[in-house]
């Protein structure tokens, strides 16, 4: 997987970092954290957190901390194939692809998503080294009833891919279907627990609440040592003050919150300082993705969750965009490339989100792929050595000469640079005699050629008959 | 004018930039640098440097840093508005439009420029603050006469537009049309010597060797005091070798000892460092902009140029795309992202380029123009202090709650964030209902509308018949 060696980029100040300090310190201890879960309440005021109206949570930074200093620094999350296992934390760097789409788009055609778009993109996120897992809900199979479709989406991640894969969280009978069908996978409870086979996505209700089904599935994976990413959802003007210190002190108050009650059910439980930060668009009411303000989150986090100790998640290609054009390209890269320049250490929506994140796009997973595969190669860091240097190549050619010919160029001309996926830098004439596509347009053959060439990863046909029979069971008890 | 108040993003470690530093030296030293002027070679000679085969002088590093250490470590430049003149060098970031373009793209057409596109790019130069100057050959108007048309181009750029503007460097004595209008615009030859009224392009022919026709420019400039800027025109695997390091070398070598000879012919003459720096395709043996490559070059090279207290240039929104499509978004992004972080103080590109700078782009500058926008505002650094913490709004809104209706956002939801030009967050079905314009043909409208309300800034009619009469003798003296 991918290690970031470059620096990573920093604006916080000392002063900067006390003022927000003292700002998330106050929101929990004068305002309080809500927890729509009698279970989670209980465990506060089991641990001598005040409790006020029933279940807002006054909390003690310092209690909060000294849960918080409980959970790993980095962790292992185990693939079904030993290979693709990943490492949370330090340099390292996790991608996943979008999540949570409700439609789909495919060249022109905008659609409510299917379950063979769910199966499509996964496919295509096995099938690309630059993406670490295909997430979680890719996108939403609508075709498949409510109460059972998060069965036939966690057996699409576990058949279709090898990868890493996140669980459902839509409450907590749905979690607990994705733990079992862990342990059938991965050979038992224990096997499980020794290292988390899931990681599922905990968002915060912003501000200051954590509603009941988030937090059944929070208590379900905690107490199965299951990694949990904890993210405030913040869309400033919306669910957070139209302030960036201000957003980022209550980001801190909900993610600490949260990670804090983790820590409470099940002490060393992995888990993830999680980050979803962007704001309105003051004119229109809608979201914006991809913004300044976004990347500025971004830089600010990275420096936060690691004061903390933690593996932290923001970033991803988020844009606004309603077509795969020039303006969904910048805004991805105007959040993918603060990203790395934060070192993210886990990354949902790297490949895929399109429309503010309600459109999966097949396109769109291309263009992200190449730029996934760009700033993999802009932030690996070169070596400066007086070989380097290559002197000899400045000896042979001279004043006025050609490099192209040089025995250092033939030597290194297969290795030496990017090679683009999907860009291309065919001069115009040639360009048009090919067809004169556009980036899009070649995107469209590249997702289709990536599937057909798609591979299913080989499973043992015990556990797969194991798990259909799982499924199966399960829709049948939820009435489906 | 902008002003970059983030922290710089460097990545080069001390023994990085030993390692460097130890190439150049080594590269004057061994190789020596190709100056196809006599005046020039005279020049290195009677400063007691080594010359060999008539035009190659073998340099002494520390005589190179001693006449580099002359040169200024900012400088202002005058614009005929005095409120739109500019100071290059420290955090200041100053952003002319594409430069050297044969071709035009207007919407699908793709034509050779004209005088009327030239013009037509320095109205929107003119029209949109985000930018400082036009540049000078923003495209080439192919429609006049090779030996005149610097005259006509100059002319556009001294009467369509009051912002500072680059120069003729196509010969010596096209430089020296360059200098006497700008006299006859500046009021005298006095005031232009006292604040350069012109910056100009000086190409090196890399590698290593600068050509009689840049030399005379150079020389014609330094003696007149104009700003000048030294740019190696590195493409890796042609003009350098396959290294970065390597060509990192090289471009110090080259730069450093075009700067060392504007300091010979005129001690104290304004002068950036300058850097355009990418790579062959080395599948198609095509130019490529916007690649890792070229982020990393950025982001070493704004560290080499502070290490010699020098003002630097480099980025823009470079790509190899042959139309505004994802592509052109990402790549130029990919390269104008790390511009701002690298502090480049003269960013010439930054509107308008597009097909490996084949092409200057009406619908791609209003992209450009986008990216500025957000960048500018991202790279303004934000206050961290008591206030902007807005505990206020966290206790009005309370866990649950919204924050639209806010008294805090109230006060502020005009300005709290970055305002899109180009980038649209409406919704699909009302984005449809307008028409389901992606952003490509948007910018369509907004450069078309922007030619539409531009207001050519007001030239006293005295300086504009001498203009006008110096042009007319020139072309007739050229016999055109």
């Amino acid at each position: 997987m991918f290690v970031n060696t470059m620096p990573r980029y920093e604006i916080l100040s000392e002063d900067a970092m006390a003022v927000l300090d003292k700002g998330w310190r106050r929101i929990v201890t004068e305002i309080g954290i809500e927890f729509l879960l009698d279970e989670a309440v209980e465990q506060f005021r089991a641990a001598g957190q005040e409790v006020r109206d029933g279940n807002r949570v006054i909390l003690d930074p310092e209690f909060v901390l000294e849960h918080v200093a409980k959970a790993p620094r980095e962790f292992d999350l185990q693939a079904r194939n030993p290979q693709r296992s990943i490492h949370v934390g330090g340099s390292n760097m996790a991608f996943a692809s979008v999540y949570g789409c409700p439609f789909v788009r495919e060249g022109d055609e905008r659609r409510e998503a299917t379950m063979n778009d769910f199966e499509n993109l996964v496919r295509l996120s096995q099938a690309f080294p630059e993406l670490d897992s295909p997430g979680g809900t890719i996108c939403e199979p609508n075709d498949r009833p409510l109460d059972s479709r998060h069965l036939d989406m966690v057996y699409a991640l576990q058949s279709l891919s090898d990868k890493p894969y996140m669980g459902s969280v839509t409450s907590g009978p749905n979690a607990e279907d994705t733990i079992r069908m862990g342990e059938i996978l991965f050979g038992g409870r224990e096997a499980i627990e020794a290292t988390p086979a899931s990681i599922s996505l905990i968002n915060v209700n912003s501000p200051l609440r954590y509603d009941d089904r988030m937090l059944s599935a929070l208590v379900a994976y905690a107490k199965a040592n299951q990694a949990l990413v904890i993210t405030p959802f913040l869309l400033m003007g919306a669910m957070s003050p139209v302030s960036i210190p201000s957003t980022l002190a209550q980001q801190m108050a909900e993610a600490l919150a949260g990670i804090a009650l983790t820590q409470l059910i099940r002490p060393g439980c992995p888990v993830v300082f999680g980050s979803f930060l962007s704001n309105t668009d003051m004119q229109s009411g809608s979201p914006s993705f991809g913004t300044p303000e976004s990347a500025i989150g971004l830089f600010c986090t990275g420096q936060i969750a690691r004061s903390f100790g933690l593996p932290w998640r923001s970033g991803g290609g988020l844009n606004s965009s309603q077509t795969v054009d020039a303006q969904a390209a910048y805004e991805s890269l105007m959040t993918m490339l603060p990203t790395f320049l934060a070192g993210a250490n886990f990354v949902m929506h790297s490949a895929g989100w399109l429309e503010a994140g309600l459109v999966s796009c097949y396109e769109k997973f291309i263009v992200d792929i190449e730029i996934l595969r760009m700033l993999r190669h802009e932030f690996t860091a070169i070596d400066f050595d007086e070989e380097s240097l290559a002197f000899g190549a400045h000896e042979e050619v001279g004043p006025g000469g050609h490099f192209l010919g040089a025995a250092h160029t033939l030597e290194r001309f297969r290795e030496c640079f990017y090679r683009p996926l999907l860009s291309s830098t065919e001069n115009f004439e040639r360009w048009k005699r090919n067809g004169g596509l556009d980036a899009t347009a070649r995107a469209s053959g590249l997702w289709r050629k990536t599937i057909d060439e798609y591979e299913q990863p080989p499973l043992d046909d015990a556990i797969r008959a194991e798990l259909e029979e799982y499924v199966v069971r399960r829709r049948a008890e939820l009435g489906d």
